[in-house]
């Protein structure tokens, strides 16, 4: 363990979890580290969700307003949530535990652009930030840190809050020195200059966290693994979806609108972006590069296989058996894998520079191609927009996946009229199913809808999907983008009061 | 007339209207230049209208689909709709005969960002582009065009047409010559690179268009004025909204979030907008510059009055009166103002770069801060999105005004639920009309309710929307966004049936 903290002065401060969390004021607005599950603080929320309980149950209720980078695990969110610790929480969860509060409106939550956080913080709009509580995975003999399995929002953490609590954590690989690169270039305007980055293996930072130490309030240390959860192998309905991606790649390669190395990959996580990551394996693809959020399984089988020469991302999201594959072969990796601040991974510049192939999950599209990738029946929030507007609205190709059907089939993720807009119709360039692919690129919304409704909705619902369609022709106000608006959320009342869509 | 052509090759290929019009075939794309009424072609598209109509009279149908910078006027946009000669048109019109067709389903339209066009052409998603139909000022002795009064996509077009029909418009001023900034520097990915602009005032191209003059099939002289109309004196409630936007821009820089030159300003067009302006001149404000699509009356006000430093935009909309003082002082405007390709005025990466302020103008604002831009009741299509979404998403701030009521009351434009979303609740951050400003930033969808309905609102609406709200909040499916969604709609279902959304 001491060799973990290499720095002198910085090993005077450690302490116990639960004495650093009794820095954190009520009221506080917290920065904490943390996305996908990945490197985010183990031991110090814990310490301070039993703080905001014990005061809650004393009848002195204290809060905190709790900011990351993305999701983290139960032992953050999770904890803090179970508490009743949350006043205000940004920018992305996929916590059960806060969803249910967001819901029940006890819990305030904002929905970010990843790519925004960073300078909304800057900019002031959201309060000051009192602090930051970032793991890393060591410190050096200069006090340097080293930064963990995610990057996330940890830079403006660290430079904008008052004082900065450190979880040094032993679990991490050492191999880790090295991988990332923290770029201290941005600023607000007016005094932007140009992201000088105009390919993924580019470095254009350094591999630390830098802090002044007179900031670090204390340091913990922990020995706790990330949230990794098993790899599931891709079920039927994630291959077949792959299956149509992988086969609208090749088409585009085919007709020389892209490389055969492709543009950047950014893809979302999950089965259907790992069964997309190993059908790529098996295409006419070579030289492939990934600009993305997260590192998953399917990244590290392609960079075995030789197929991808390099992906840049913010975080890791590897299951057990591949952190142990990751640790067993760090040096190959290492020179292969770049993690960057979400502020420059997700970043709308080098994304539309980059040209990156944007691949994207979602809740449900419309017959006209907007999507609603957030909320479940136009209120109920699920995890949030995260990246995927950073990306779909700057990608050279916006690819957006889903199951044509949810909840064993009672709900058509193909609907006449999305319950609420996260991608706008000017921002989907082709939605995919496990039925097919509606490439949307140069349709007007009449012809979209017949794209999208013979295509990728399911056959058991595509005669009704017809049905609205026609009848709106007929019927609608304005026919560029034809509804009944007596029936255009018909489809969403069914299913709360039925439980069902089918008729 | 010969001034204008100083080329001797050019010179040779001078031809009438209807000749250079039957260089165009049937079902073509054609590239047409214009924006905001400025800089359109003004005798082949009568021409070809009268072509296209006589083949249709013959039973012998014959369309083109037509592509643009932006609007154009009736003797372009409206005269091809009128004789149904349009397929398909993008990426923006505000022509009262396309709209008419493009809402009975007679003329197919594709609402695209503005900054997106001229790559999707270069993508090839839209197919070849046939014949390019460009207004110039000028030819130069060696070859090079001078633009006209807006560039828009003419870069674009004339590099990827088969074929270049040139409109040299003596009515356009001769100081137009050295105004423009063209960009040659794009390109498709994986070799782009940094846009190497960081301030508004930056050139960073050349100040003419090239076309090798093999490309040039056709030279038309014309002598016709782009479509200025007169100027109106904004009103009372334009001018209501113009204070409270301007109250909000002294309070940002009083609190230090902005300077006093504030940050690069980006405006829509109209009476807003011109009030807006109006009220920059007597604020606290100094040394301001714009970053923007338009130059409109009021931007000159401003540079006359020494508080704007300079403007860069793709285009003019000048009243009649405007024009005359700026051909009379154009040496002095010259130096302020800049045109530039409408790819780099509405550039994602130099609008985050710049950190404009955007303000732009909408249709309907629901009460979680999602915006309509573009459709009537949801079906019926207006104008098209235009550059407010690369400028909204990427903008320091963004600021969406719109009177609280329309149809002379019968209309709130705060309403439970839009219709359609061309910005969602991720990019809106002040929503103002002239009952007062929502502050959005920093605030989880319920607390953006309570500004909206109490701020933004028309006092007659009100009660109406705090009841939706209460009820939605007691009954919601889930609470994060409440809806109810048996009544979200039923605003727009009264108008269309009662014609009004009054109880």
């Amino acid at each position: 363990m001491p060799g973990r903290i290499r720095n002198r002065q910085l090993a005077t401060k450690i302490v116990e979890a639960d004495e650093a969390a009794r820095l954190i004021p009520a009221g506080a607005n917290v920065g904490m580290s943390g996305f996908t599950g990945a490197g985010y603080p183990k031991e110090v929320p814990g310490a301070l969700a039993k703080r905001l309980a014990e005061a809650n149950a004393q009848g002195d209720p204290m809060k905190v307003s709790l900011w990351t980078g993305a999701s983290t695990a139960p032992e953050l969110d999770g904890a803090l949530a179970e508490a009743d610790g949350i006043e205000l929480r940004l920018p992305y969860q996929s916590d059960p535990v806060s969803r249910e509060k967001i819901n029940s409106g006890r819990m305030d939550y904002i929905d970010i652009h990843l790519s925004h956080v960073a300078q909304r913080v800057w900019q002031g709009f959201l309060g000051p930030l009192d602090v930051a509580v970032i793991e890393i995975s060591g410190i050096t003999e200069d006090g340097k840190l080293i930064p963990s399995s995610s990057v996330g929002n940890n830079k403006t953490w660290i430079e904008q809050a008052d004082r900065v609590i450190l979880e040094v954590n032993a679990w991490q690989s050492e191999q880790l020195e090295g991988m990332h690169d923290i770029y201290y270039g941005t600023t607000l305007p007016p005094y932007r200059r140009p992201i000088p980055l105009t390919d993924p293996r580019d470095r254009i930072g350094v591999p630390y966290l830098e802090c002044p130490p007179e900031k670090i309030a204390a340091v913990v240390e922990t020995e706790a693994p990330d949230r990794n959860t098993a790899f599931k192998e891709p079920d039927g309905i994630s291959r077949a979806i792959a299956g149509h991606v992988l086969d609208f790649l090749t088409s585009e390669m085919r007709c020389g609108r892209i490389p055969e190395s492709l543009l950047p990959l950014q893809s979302g996580v999950g089965n259907v972006a790992n069964a997309v990551l190993a059908g790529l394996r098996e295409g006419p693809f070579s030289g492939l590069t990934a600009y993305t959020e997260v590192i998953q399984d399917g990244m590290l089988d392609l960079i075995d296989s030789g197929t991808l020469r390099m992906a840049s991302a913010t975080a890791f999201s590897l299951s057990p058996s591949a952190v142990d594959r990751f640790n067993k072969h760090a040096d190959e990796y290492r020179s292969r894998i770049l993690l960057r601040p979400q502020e420059i991974s997700n970043h709308p510049e080098v994304v539309r520079r980059l040209g990156c192939l944007a691949m994207n999950g979602i809740v449900e599209a419309d017959i006209y191609g907007n999507i609603n990738s957030t909320h479940m029946m136009g209120s109920r929030i699920q995890n949030g927009i995260g990246g995927s507007g950073d990306f779909a609205r700057n990608a050279y190709t916006s690819i957006f996946v889903t199951p044509s059907t949810a909840k064993d089939g009672a709900i058509s993720t193909i609907v006449p009229m999305v319950s609420h807009v996260d991608h706008t119709e000017h921002d989907v360039d082709v939605i995919v199913t496990e039925q097919g692919a509606a490439d949307l690129r140069g349709l007007a919304p009449r012809q979209r809808a017949k794209q999208i409704i013979e295509r990728c909705a399911h056959p058991d619902f595509r005669p009704a999907l017809r049905d609205y369609y026609e009848r709106s022709l007929a019927a609608s106000y304005g026919g560029h983008t034809p509804h009944l608006l007596d029936e255009s959320l018909s489809w969403h009342r069914k299913y709360l009061q039925e439980g069902t869509m089918r008729v």
